[in-house]
């Protein structure tokens, strides 16, 4: 399908804005996407004011692409409304519970996902912020998020202001199997990385970070160890204190 | 966009099966989806097979559509594939943690959502059974799954044989918040959810539930405190057996 294939992720931005028109539109494809239960589990927070910007910028770790992008729309997991509802109507919502965390992360990103293809169907660049899980918790403090509800992307989108060369996949055979999972071998390892590995990009990764292979760049400097455990620790309490994980 | 906007979940479909070349192309436009570090954090374990499928069914509580449908598609969050090739290289991954866990099933999700949108692009459809996660220990036993995987949602894949109705879905004001979250008052709940409320098949449901109002037969009878804790915590116990709460 030619609007998934072209996909290209947008870090720079022109300075025109997006309309609220475009932006309603956007939104009205996306929430069609499938919801358990039809319950539509998400939220989704407009932010353009560059005051509330200004302070979220440095909680996704100053990304240029965050500054430049006039929206950013934090996607939240949600289960605040729909317990308010019940509330409302004698019911007694019982979604204080990690179940109920994955279930309502689970319907925010295939909203996110729908949301950035509307997007780029219209000519819109969209980079997602991963980001948003590592600092959820001083994101929802900026943007006074309640109990129940947890920023489980972001996604900043524009005009764009680049066409970027499509980045490299994996053969799809590395990431299909066939009835049951096969796992891999070292040969198969080897034989679906190399193509990655051999792009003069990665070798000039490699150099500047100067490591002796790729994967190092990932465990030592982008995604080490260390770090991961660090904000493990930070998000399971932002979970505890959102009430999601209510023992 | 028309190929959102036409979205119905298909639960019935008809014999006719699903070729190879049509799976590899849908598969090869999803893979295109935004990941995190350009890592593809993900495995698709294609079910076909009855043997296996007999299996799987009954772990999706026999829901009709997963017995019709001519494919299965796990969706698996797996950074097993990627610590392989850290480990085979000397590199040392440190991907069995919380953040990690979330990471790859965004990547995952993500992916997910494509496959559905190429698949009804070409007038297939698709059901999501959010049964996954809840059974999710009983599918990796049957699915073979290694640690460091998970399987966070199934899709159901085949030739429709049903056109349902669209389903409600909310205003979008109500999924829309300005700058930062505006939490509910009473009165925007009930006019949010009032046309759910008021549609016929609504008002049925209430009534077969012997309930006063629909979200009473959310929280009583279809998504209970009782089933959601029980399953909570079997969850967690997976993900802890998968390795991605290592402590």
């Amino acid at each position: 399908m030619d609007i998934l294939s072209q996909h290209r992720t947008i870090r720079k931005f022109t300075d025109k804005s997006v309309s609220k028109e475009i932006l309603d539109s956007l939104i009205t494809s996306s929430i069609r996407a499938s919801t358990s239960g039809n319950m539509q589990l998400y939220s989704l927070i407009l932010t353009q004011n560059s005051d509330v910007k200004d302070k979220l910028v440095p909680l996704h770790f100053n990304q240029p692409v965050a500054l430049s992008a006039p929206v950013l729309i934090t996607v939240c997991a949600d289960f605040n409304r729909f317990s308010l509802w019940c509330l409302n109507n004698k019911a007694n919502p019982g979604y204080d519970n990690f179940l109920s965390f994955l279930t309502t992360s689970i319907d925010a990103l295939l909203v996110a996902q729908n949301l950035c293809i509307a997007a780029e169907n219209i000519g819109l660049g969209i980079c997602y912020l991963g980001t948003s899980t590592y600092n959820a918790d001083e994101i929802i403090n900026v943007l006074q998020m309640p109990k129940l509800t947890f920023p489980i992307t972001t996604i900043a989108i524009g005009w764009p202001d680049e066409i970027p060369l499509k980045t490299d996949r994996l053969p799809i055979e590395a990431v299909i199997h066939s009835e049951v999972y096969h796992d891999y071998s070292a040969s198969a390892i080897n034989e679906f990385y190399a193509m990655k590995e051999n792009l003069e990009s990665s070798k000039k990764f490699v150099e500047e970070n100067h490591k002796q292979h790729l994967s190092q760049v990932f465990t030592d400097v982008r995604y080490s160890k260390k770090d991961n455990e660090f904000f493990s620790e930070k998000i399971l309490q932002t979970l505890r204190k959102q009430g999601f994980l209510n023992e």
